[in-house]
């Protein structure tokens, strides 16, 4: 659909990291961009916050550069295209199409992963709202080719977190390989993640879903679609898991899951999941432990032989996983739990994200 | 071929462990068997020897029953059938035939992972030599439907060691979805697991092979079809296996290996397995460390998503792996490195191969 | 759950073909069979009635030797285990258990496509009411190992025709590695296989369905879930099927459908689902045309080349998917349209089955 | 590697397309053109001349538009960059690369088949010498992302046919899901796609080739790796191929073969290869028969079904196939049976080949 657009404005808001290092964020004007040739300008409406923007923000990741100061941060961003660039005829994407901005923000289409539709891994990949600027702004680049078009039937605060948060769960969840009818684990089942897991393994893939969370969490879980709660809180915390790892089997009817995925970033969820499978069972590592790094407690070599388990680490999804998680919402097959706030609460969702009081994913509105 | 068969005699020469726990094995003078309904009568000419019985033998697992007093140890087992079990009709099998018995001896057919193809992980299977007799004996029972038969053009001094570590090796080759022209690094790589996995794999599956092991195995190894020996003597051993994985992603263009077989039981050779593989890439564990059990210590969550890997446990392979890889000997792919023994040479066998000093496999000769 | 089991009578009630090559059945009383070694026993409750029957009686597959007179025919029996082989311990079959009698009673276990998994296509196999008496008689046998445990929570009834109908058409989705979320065009959607296709498809495994059958169907087939009917009676008869193509080509969205489940026996949606498909789409054929034998009318090498399409033959199933189909039954997710009769209604069933007049699948009761 | 350029030429050699319809091609003087931002130039060394640009030369596919007059023709180019567009830097190509121009000159990277790695079928695709100017020239153009970067060890004149011969074959074979030690039927073995899948077939992927030819083409054909050869003519002629087909059986050890690649354009031999194949086989169709279009004789359902067959489409191979071909080139593997002849020769070269007397692939000398 071409339509006219009205003459856009020179500045626009934005919200940048002025501290990196420290919760620390400012709203400011800044100027709109200029789109390269392979690039279209887009007029976000929304942007998710995720617990990613924290970390960058505070520059928690171990080993990488700390994060520009001043930088623009977000990296779940919907809105509609305002401006084309010169060479962007071929990606068919036209003024007044709704699109989204993901986690990889642009990749190149052409390194090893790439080739081999890995473009999560992509080796020139650039992060939106780390080292380029993000969605905390109204009007964001985004390379025509690698934007993604968002279908009807789905409100854009809604869209927001499924760029990230929904689409790492579902590209896990497809190379799991679990079948339909089998049994999926899923711990964290009430997070941020691991409820829009429970939706769609449960609701869009024919999954059976065992959700594992604390007790709080669960109507969250079971109105999701889990067959099962489990309450972690009802379990000792001194047997190594051995009752939960128990009851988890006897829920899949002895044998054990036929799939685990840990959304959660508990190391323990990890070792226990090693040990509810059933031979021939996978794991799939999605949540990362913070802290000093350790190793997946139970993943020994002979426990790994003697069932014939898989485990495999399963990064934010590509390109194609990003349109099919969207085609699963804009089906009203998984809807995120959130909330939508002003931009001017950026600080204080950031703030609550810390101390842990976040109810739900928090979207901001940026028009 | 139906073979008139002479009158069977009713004794044979069987060696047996006289005190499970210690190395202790007695040449011995027993009845021979009965077929069952669905059971051949097999006359053995040649048993491979394994690290494996060494452990039945004296014990080492920890959390099992003892072995029983004065059993028959052995699980490679080669001879022609002599006697056919009153319900054996539909197999095919007829007297004359030459057939193996595997670690596996007997599958139920029946139970959830003999339903899926992963008949070496039988609920009900029978492990040869351990807790049914096996094939240290002139005359052992086998299951008419799953005794391998083996193809001509193969000699049986060949084709023991094939049936546990040959069937190992391929199976876990095979499940590692490795593709021809890959890079695929096998550790142990002049082990008796690891030579047949080199040839195996070059020779055979078409995938490009880097072998590590010490340099003592530099010729076997090569001479296997390994493109590139790394020898890992030649490498520092208080640097975390740095040098060593980045020369192995050397050799490999940079990006690390598709795959990683681990055939030796050195945990340090699983920790740097996970660290040398390319995105994507696949690390399948089958040797088991002895001693106390350590996770892999690489294998940490943010690791593996990352950089999308796989780890996969692979057990010892099932009944149509055991025909496959002996079709690969069939067509002189495959060669063991093996010494053939009289029967009376076992203790001294079980001596060697505890103090290391055992050269290739021992096969030793029933006839 | 060991029943005391009453003394078993001598005689039982069973339909017999007393003339093949025509429509004739005869209920008569004979004799309950003694169970062999490796056998089960089975009083059954119900048994379906299958096209395949209808044609089994009246001798109509070309080139096949001729049902054997007197044969007691039927292969969808349910009912309960009575009696026990001596050699069945290892099967965990027990008295009072209620089991399945499939389309293949037997397979050997041992074949290739046994090994295989392919037990469906086993070499050895023995079809049920064909050359081995079926499940129209109140007692049936079958090997331990290869009757169906039926799940609680799904009446006999209704499992029925699952173990032949449900049977094939969930084997031909699960081959058909379509992934959720995408488009399956099923044809004769509102046929004794093709309704259960959709439910299988839509509510089991997360598929979007379109259905194609005649308008009278419309009801059944949107209430098994398909998301669009095709009524074949509104399009032209003479367009070589040009304008229904476009039509389901644009309710996916204009690419084509990512796979077509034939289940009607005609030609000419053969020749249209390979038109129908997208880029890389699968074609899998169920439904076996009648007359004279045609190649699929535009199975062009230069067509499925242009557009990479896979046409693949789909049997009736495994054993395994007899164990899943029927755990999609009782979770309430598949449910037969059918009619219960008594079994002395057999020869009315086949009548109206001949003339086109049977409403759903028809049910004996044979308690 | 970074070389200084001399300053390049205004004006090459090229062969055009004087009379689309006709065999006729002159060598004229052109304009060397200029890249475009994501553009290199290519100065070309070698040319592959393919029997498609033949059937382009003479307008012979019907129902396409025709080969505008004027047209370079050619799709199989080698040679050296000389030039970069101003966007090229992310692709890492350098002046003084070796790079390959392939049938799918250029491909968008975002389309629904680009993005499944399918970009052979990408919608918005140029193929090279037919509505785009081709490789029939000293310098082309290619789009940075998408020519094929060319390994050391292999001679240009080699790697010519590899971009459209050989990358079509090896995405056949690839596609065909063979795994080691199975067999694969090879009908054309003896031609220009043939004996390029019998050696990478044999020598690269560990398959076990029966290659099908007239029998002038056995040493050829026995010389690339196959294990048997089957003399066609050797056949009679009115048996609808059972002679042929129960031969081709026996040589697989009686159950036929896991996979038929037809590279011949005869529709005979995609006849046969459906009944040649044993249970759950595959037939991959790669060579597109002329004349008027006909189904695959033996493509019945029923056949299809009983055996749970497969027939899959095989397009030309993506991009990751090509670097993999010419991998396997690299490492000695495959080597195409060519002779290299001047650009003048390219018009007897198309006589030759219209005629059917030409030997070898041809390959014409640019520089």
């Amino acid at each position: 659909m071409k339509v006219s657009t009205p003459a856009l404005p020179m500045k626009q808001k934005a919200a940048v990291y002025n501290s990196p290092g420290s919760v620390s964020i400012d709203i400011v004007e800044i100027d709109i961009p200029e789109p390269g040739p392979d690039e279209v300008l887009i007029n976000l409406t929304h942007s998710g916050v995720c617990h990613s923007d924290l970390d960058i923000m505070t520059n928690s990741w171990a080993g990488l550069p700390p994060t520009p100061q001043g930088q623009v941060g977000g990296h779940e961003g919907v809105g509609r295209v305002v401006k084309l660039g010169s060479a962007t005829g071929n990606s068919g994407i036209k003024i007044g199409d709704r699109v989204g901005v993901k986690w990889v923000a642009s990749a190149c289409g052409n390194c090893e992963p790439c080739q081999m539709q890995s473009d999560s891994l992509c080796f020139n990949q650039k992060v939106s709202g780390f080292y380029t600027p993000g969605t905390f702004q109204q009007y964001v680049l985004g390379p025509a080719n690698y934007v993604t078009r968002v279908p009807d039937g789905v409100e854009s605060a809604q869209v927001a977190p499924l760029l990230c948060a929904g689409l790492t769960v579902y590209s896990a969840l497809k190379g799991s390989m679990t079948a339909p009818g089998q049994w999926v684990v899923i711990s964290g089942a009430g997070g941020g993640l691991g409820h829009l897991a429970v939706q769609i393994a449960s609701k869009g893939m024919g999954f059976r879903v065992i959700g594992v969370d604390h007790g709080s969490k669960a109507e969250l879980v079971k109105e999701s679609g889990a067959e099962h709660f489990v309450d972690i809180t009802k379990f000792p915390a001194d047997d190594d898991g051995a009752a939960i790892i128990n009851h988890i089997k006897s829920l899949t009817g002895g044998l054990g899951a036929h799939t685990a995925i840990v959304c959660t970033a508990a190391n323990s969820a990890y070792s226990q999941a090693v040990q509810f499978l059933r031979f021939s069972g996978t794991l799939v590592c999605v949540g990362i432990p913070s802290g000093e790094r350790k190793p997946i407690a139970s993943a020994y070599p002979g426990i790994l032989i003697a069932k014939q388990l898989k485990i495999i680490g399963s990064a934010v999804g590509n390109r194609v996983d990003a349109v099919e998680v969207l085609d699963f919402a804009a089906r009203g097959i998984v809807k995120v739990h959130l909330q939508t706030l002003p931009m001017e609460k950026l600080s204080q969702i950031f703030q609550d994200m810390k101390a842990g009081s976040l109810l739900g994913r928090a979207v901001i509105d940026l028009s």
